[in-house]
C-alpha cells in the first residue's frame, strides 16, 4: 500500500488524461436527448464507476452538455472513441476527431425544484427560470423532464406559477421587437382537423395594413400544423433575420417557428407532452402565450374550437382555459380576445398538408367549389383581429375582411408573401385514394375528429404531404347507402392499406342515423 | 390516379412484405428501455410515417416487444437492418440474421390509468395490475415510467392502493414457497452506510434452526448493498432452484434478489425511482414488501434507521411510514415488527463492499476489533426474529442470538452458506488509501451520511469491490488536529484523487466543535 502525496498527484493527472476520447458522430437522431456511446470496458466508465443510462458531462475546450451515456460491449466503438448523437454532436460543435473530456456531473440543482413541486410546493419565479434554462440546455434527460411535466399536471399550475413560467420561457429564447405600436398575432388551440384558417387570416390582415409576424408549428400528434400545409405552399423555414425581411415588406407572414428559435423549451416540452398525452391548462397557456409575447405581439386572438372530440371539449374547461388565458396575458399587458367556435367536425374538405393547403388557395381564389365553413372562420378572426387592431370601427370587421378577400387583395397579398418567402409552390397531388361509403342510408350526426384525424396519419400525413383525408359529408346531411363519407388518400398503395385497415375496423368514425 | 381493390391488395402484400428486418444485435446496453435502431430513409420509416422516440412495436414469429426508435442517418446500419439493444435482443431470443417485422404498436390502454391517476382519480386493483405487467414486459419507455412514478408521489397512494400495488407486483414475478409453517426475513429500510447486519443475522438466525430465505439488492444509490458486500465473501447470483437447495441444506441463504426474479418491476422502477430521486412512501412500502412476500416469508423484521441524513429523517416520517408497512403487512397476512434504530452515523467502520465485508467477518469471528455497533444491532434484529418466530420466548432473544455468535455456532453457519453457494472468498484489499484528518482539534457532533457516501463512491465502490471509505472517528470522540476522521481507500490513483478532491472540497462532511 502506498500512501503519499505523490500518488495522489499521480491520480489527478491520470484522471485528466484518462478522460480524454476521441469524438465520433455516429448519426443517431435522439431528438432532443444527448446521448454518448461509450465501451462499457473504457477506462472512464471503469473510473468513474458509469453504468448504462448514467448522465455525464461532456466538454470540449469551450462548450460541455450533459449527455445520456449508453454502454457499447461490441467493437464497432473502439475503446479511445466516444460515440455521439446529433443533438449532442450539434450542441458541442465538434469536428470529426476532435477530443472530449468525460466526468461526473455536479447534480443539477433545479430538479430539487422539481421534486419540491412534486412534493406539492409552489414553484417560485426563480426555480422555473433555473429548470426552464437547464431544460434549454439539454440538462434534462427524457426521464426528468417528464417528472416536471407530470408534476405540473398533477400539482396544477396557479396563476403566479403561470405567469412565472411564460416569463421564463420568453426569456431563454430570441425576441422580436418592432417598431410599431400595434403588432397583431392569432394562434388555434387545436384539436379541429382541416381548421387551416391562419394563411387566409394573415393574407385579409396584412392586407389591411396590420403587422402580422405570424410563427406557426409542425404538427405534434395532428395530420397537419398551419407549417406543413404552408410548406407545400412556400418555404417557411426562415431564420429570425429573414422572417424580419419578410414582415418589413408585406406586413406579414407564415413562417416555421420551429427555426426562429422562439421559446425553445416549449419545443423540448412538447415532444414529451405528446408521449404522455399530458396537455396540463398552465402548461399550454405558457405555451400559446411564450410565443405570442416573443413575437413582439400587442394584440392576439385566440381561436378555440369547443366539441366532443376537440383538445377543448366542455363549457367549463373553456372557460377555465379562457379565464387562464386572458389573466395571463393582461400581466404581460397583451390584449387578447378568445374566439370559441363549433369544433363538432372537420373544417373545410382536406385533412393533411397539401388538401388542406388546396381548400385555402380555393378560399383565396373565390372558386366556386371553396369551403364555406372554412371562408367564414377565416373571415370572423380576421374581423376580430382588424377591429382590435384598430384597422377599422367595432362592428365594421367583417364587411372590411370580406371586402378584401372577395376583392382579390387578400389573394394578392398572400401571393407576395409566399414571394418574399421564397416563391409560391403548387401543392403535390395524391397517387391513390380509396372512398369510405355509408353502409346505411341516413342522416350524419356525429364525427370523431380523432380517429379521422388517425385516419389520415395512418395515410402518411404530414410526412407524406399530399396524404390525408378528404371529407365528402357534413354534420346534417342525409346520405344513401353506398355514398361516400370520406376518400383515404395516400402517396404509396401501403399506407393506403395501412389506413383503410383502420377505418374498417372503425366503422363508427361517422354516426349515422337512420330517418 | 388509382382507386380499385388490387390496388388495396397490392398495398396489403407491399406492406407486409416492406416491414421486415433483419436484425442486427449492436451490443448496446440500455438498460431496461428496449431500443432499435433504424435507418431514417428505410421504407418502413417513411411508410409508417415513424419520426425519432417513435415507440413502434418489433416482432418475430413467436415474440413481441415495444421499443424506442433512434433513427440513423450514417452507414453503420444498412437500409434492409434493424440494430438492436442488448435488452431488446434478449426478449426477443433472436439470433443474428433472424427477420423481425416492425409497425404500429396499440395505445397502451394502462397509460390512461397512468393519466387518470395525474389528475386525481384513485387506481383500482385491475389498473395496477395492468400498469405492472406493462412495465414489466418493457411497454413502458423512461419517460413513460417516470411519469407513473412521479404521479404517485405527486398524488400518494393511499393504503388500498398500495394493497393493491403490492399485490400486482408480487403476481407478476416468481413467488417462492417454503414447506414450513415459519418462514423469516429482514430488511433494512436503508440510507445508513455500513449497516451490514443481514450476513450476521442471517447466520444467527438459521444457527437456532429457523428458516430464513435472504434476497438481497445491489447499491442502487448507496456505495453498497448487502448483495455486492456478499459478493467479495461467495456467490450471490445464484437462481431460484439454486437457492432452494441452498435453504433446503442450511435453513438460509444471503443471494442476489436479481437474479431470482421476486419481484421484477421492483428493479426496473427503483432504476427511474434513482434518477429522478423520487422515493414515495407508497411505493417504497409496496417495493419492500412484494419482495419478502414474493420469498414466501411469514415473519418479517424491518430496520428502520433513524437520523437527520438517513432516509427517514423524523420521528413523524417514522411513524407515517411504519403505520403504512404494518398495515399492508397484515392484509397480506405477514406478520411484520418495526425496529427503529439510531441513523446519525454509519454504521461499523468500513463503507464499501469488501471494507463492509471485513467487519462482518470480525464480528463473526469475535475479533478483538469487531466493531462493537455492527455487533449490536445485528444482535438486537436477530433477537426479535428469533422472538418472533417461536426460537425462543419472549424476552430471551438477545441472550440466545449473543450465545450462538459468542460460542461460534453463528461463523460455522456462516461459513456452511457460503460452502453451499459456491464456496468462502477472501475480499479484496485496496491498493491504495489516504486519511482525511481534523484540521482544528474537538469534539465529533455531527457525520453527514450521504456525503461520506458520496466520497465512497466517487472512491470507485461499489463497483470497485475494495473501494470504499473507512470510519476512523465517531460520534462524541475527541479528536486532535490532524487525527484522522476518515481514510478514502481506492484500487487506482485516479478514483483516489477523485474522491479525494471531493472531500476537500467538502470539508464539513464532520462537524467537530471546539472544546
Amino acid at each position: 500500500m502506498m500512501a503519499t502525496d505523490e500518488v495522489i498527484a499521480e491520480g489527478m493527472r491520470d484522471s485528466d488524461h484518462a478522460n480524454r476520447l476521441t469524438a465520433r458522430r455516429l448519426g443517431i437522431d435522439t431528438l432532443d436527448e444527448d446521448v454518448i456511446f461509450m465501451r462499457s470496458d473504457c477506462d472512464i466508465c471503469r473510473a468513474e464507476g458509469f453504468d448504462a443510462l448514467s448522465r455525464v458531462l461532456v466538454e470540449t475546450s469551450s462548450r460541455s452538455i450533459i449527455a445520456t451515456l449508453y454502454q457499447v460491449t461490441s467493437g464497432f466503438l473502439r475503446h479511445s472513441e466516444a460515440g455521439l448523437s446529433e443533438s449532442a454532436w450539434r450542441r458541442l460543435g465538434l469536428d470529426d476527431g476532435e477530443e472530449v473530456t468525460v466526468s461526473h456531473p455536479r447534480p443539477l440543482e433545479s430538479l430539487s425544484k422539481v421534486r419540491s413541486k412534486v412534493y406539492g410546493h409552489r414553484l417560485d419565479r426563480q426555480s422555473l427560470r433555473t429548470i426552464v434554462a437547464d431544460i434549454v440546455a439539454g440538462r434534462y434527460s427524457g426521464i426528468q423532464l417528464s417528472s416536471f411535466i407530470t408534476a405540473c399536471s398533477a400539482r396544477p399550475l396557479v396563476r403566479e406559477e403561470i405567469v412565472s413560467l411564460t416569463h421564463a420561457m420568453v426569456d431563454v429564447g430570441e425576441r422580436l421587437t418592432w417598431n410599431r405600436d400595434v403588432v397583431v398575432d392569432k394562434h388555434g388551440v387545436g384539436g379541429l382537423p382541416g381548421n387551416r384558417t391562419t394563411p387566409i387570416v394573415v393574407a385579409i390582415v396584412a392586407a389591411c395594413g396590420l403587422t402580422i409576424p405570424k410563427t406557426s408549428s409542425r404538427a405534434i400528434t395532428s395530420p397537419s400544423g398551419t407549417a406543413d400545409t404552408m410548406e407545400t405552399l412556400t418555404r417557411v423555414d426562415l431564420d429570425i433575420s429573414a422572417m424580419r425581411q419578410v414582415v418589413e415588406r408585406e406586413g406579414g407572414c407564415i413562417v416555421w417557428g420551429g427555426a426562429v428559435g422562439l421559446s425553445p423549451a416549449d419545443d423540448i416540452m412538447i415532444r414529451v407532452e405528446r408521449v404522455l398525452d399530458l396537455d396540463s391548462e398552465g402548461q399550454l397557456v405558457a405555451s400559446v402565450l411564450s410565443k405570442k409575447i416573443a413575437a413582439g405581439a400587442t394584440h392576439v386572438v385566440l381561436d378555440m374550437p369547443l366539441g366532443p372530440t376537440a383538445k377543448v371539449r366542455s363549457a367549463e374547461a373553456a372557460a377555465s382555459l379562457s379565464r387562464s388565458l386572458l389573466s395571463v396575458a393582461k400581466s404581460f399587458g397583451l390584449k387578447a380576445t378568445i374566439v370559441t367556435s363549433d369544433g363538432s367536425q372537420p373544417v373545410g374538405r382536406g385533412i393533411g398538408p397539401a388538401l388542406e393547403a388546396r381548400d385555402v388557395l380555393a378560399v383565396l381564389q373565390r372558386a366556386s367549389h371553396a369551403p364555406l365553413d372554412l371562408r367564414k372562420r377565416a373571415l370572423s378572426l380576421a374581423a376580430t383581429i382588424l377591429e382590435m387592431g384598430g384597422a377599422t370601427a367595432a362592428g365594421n370587421g367583417f364587411g372590411l375582411a370580406s371586402a378584401v378577400l372577395d376583392d382579390g387583395r387578400a389573394w394578392e397579398k398572400f401571393q407576395r408573401i409566399c414571394e418574399a418567402q421564397g416563391g409560391l409552390r403548387t401543392p403535390p397531388i395524391p397517387a391513390h385514394f380509396y372512398p369510405v361509403v355509408a353502409e346505411t342510408p341516413g342522416r350524419v350526426t356525429a364525427i370523431d375528429n380523432r380517429r379521422l384525424s388517425m385516419v389520415a396519419k395512418l395515410a402518411g400525413a404530414p410526412d407524406a404531404k399530399a396524404s390525408g383525408v378528404d371529407v365528402d359529408a357534413k354534420l346534417g346531411d342525409a346520405v344513401e347507402k353506398g355514398r361516400p363519407l370520406f376518400t383515404i388518400n395516400a402517396e404509396t398503395p401501403g399506407e393506403l392499406a395501412y389506413a383503410l385497415d383502420y377505418a374498417r375496423s372503425n366503422r363508427d368514425i361517422f354516426t349515422i342515423v337512420k330517418p
